[in-house]
């Protein structure tokens, strides 16, 4: 069973389950519990976001026992998918939802098929752009930037590289990702119109990576570094720029190859896990390691 | 001085200063009380909006003594605007934000000088649309609306009318409104994408009047009423309709005449209040009590 669901990471200490805190996992792993009336189902997530960090469109599966789906679903109005979704939404609190329920085709994993994660990341750098409505998911920021000189800052990043300068190190992960796009402007129209947005789209994100980069890109967009750094601190590998707060990072989009590819992508990217040894370019697509992963 | 201003209505008793209760205007008189270094200054504003009712472009003014002016700006970078702008961000909740300040010009009163006003009501009628990063501002509605049947049944409404099936009666005070446009739609695009959008323009508006005809549109919207049933209460005067939550509700636009026109349309708003009579269709055009504005 696949699920697609958004949250306001606000008041959740992230996605990943711990004990004593409100994280998106148990929260949602408690509901399906209420719902399907067994004990919670475990999930099996795209994207582990970190504390306050946002999900629009976030993915992630569970294994549903057939008596289970059917005890529940049995004489009620709907497919099976919409009853599920239905009575999510009168369990769920306001800050998550899930959007859609669908039967998993074969070989689809939430973890290992994505193909790639897409973020953004908001500034409201003048009080003129700043709407109190959509608050939770934009950073204020007291200082003016430079989008064009940030989006030049980024370009660097973007291919495949050892992004050890924007990892928070983790024991036998690797840091090597490869970033499809990574772009600063400051849409004219629509409903980011006038803040500053960063996309960054790659294969897999390691922990901290892309708040780490935004917060180089800032330096650069306010002046205070210039505009060759981000790109001298990925040479290096140097761990000098400070994480951008959570707020202002929400997962917009997990895309998956098509049902046939499923199961291969998925095959492919386990593989590499099993083997945690330092990657070649060749391998480097995937992700290294299930905690660095997002 | 003119104010722009935004602000997420949840947490405020309305936009009107209330002994003992955290109202908008209370908020933003204290903090340029603060700014200012002054006794807070009296507000007056376009939209007196009701409890837990948003505002993207509000527009309020104050009288400001030169001198105090003279003595907070003095020796700072920046015009006086900018300056008061960028000190009220630093002295505001993060749930109200002024956008910008600037000397108002000869005539102009926030409150007599509109010339009209425009809400928006937003809807998520299944779980697929609601976005917890914009639940603030969207009712979520168990029950799918037809927004097409909306739109035809607000058609009624567009027009000079005696309101009071959809205004909560004051003494002395008359309940004829012109409204300029209402339309009901669900764009395909943009931030409001799937979403059930009332969109509402009138001269002004009676108390609760937004949220008492959203109330009879969505009672048709879910088949519950018939179409012609809006146009019947409007003809009876029957104040038959729910009045629908504040959260969904949102002030977006206050439009003024041009700079020569301000002086002449005040004028003949307040000439019209100063005679509380039954108006006749010549005048309804303006607002026949202070407390009835929004």
């Amino acid at each position: 069973m696949r699920l697609d669901l958004g949250y306001d990471g606000s008041d959740f200490a992230g996605w990943a389950s711990q004990p004593g805190l409100r994280t998106v996992q148990g929260t949602l792993e408690e509901a399906l519990g209420t719902v399907l009336r067994c004990p919670p189902p475990r999930l099996t997530v795209a994207g582990r976001t970190d504390s306050g960090v946002h999900a629009r469109r976030q993915v992630a599966h569970l294994d549903l026992d057939r008596d289970v789906w059917r005890a529940v679903c049995g004489r009620i109005e709907g497919t099976p998918a919409q009853v599920l979704v239905r009575r999510l939404s009168g369990v769920l609190p306001s800050d998550v939802v899930v959007h859609a329920a669908s039967e998993a085709p074969p070989g689809f994993d939430a973890r290992f098929s994505p193909l790639r994660r897409r973020y953004a990341y908001r500034v409201a750098d003048e009080p003129a752009l700043v709407d109190p409505l959509h608050r939770v998911a934009v950073l204020r920021h007291r200082v003016p930037l430079d989008a064009d000189v940030m989006h030049r800052a980024a370009q660097p990043l973007v291919g495949l590289h050892d992004f050890a300068a924007f990892c928070k190190p983790r024991p036998e992960a690797t840091t090597i990702r490869t970033v499809l796009a990574l772009d600063v402007e400051r849409p004219a129209e629509g409903a980011d119109a006038g803040l500053v947005t960063i996309t960054i789209e790659a294969d897999a994100f390691c922990h901290s990576m892309v708040r780490s980069i935004v917060g180089a890109l800032l330096a650069v967009g306010e002046g205070r570094r210039p505009e060759a750094w981000p790109g001298e601190l990925l040479a290096a590998g140097l761990r000098a720029a400070t994480v951008a707060p959570a707020q202002g990072l929400t997962l917009e989009q997990v895309v998956f190859p098509s049902d046939a590819e499923l199961a291969a992508r998925a095959e492919q990217t386990r593989a590499r896990r099993v083997a945690p040894v330092a990657p070649t370019a060749d391998d480097a697509g995937g992700c290294g390691c299930a905690d660095a992963e997002r």
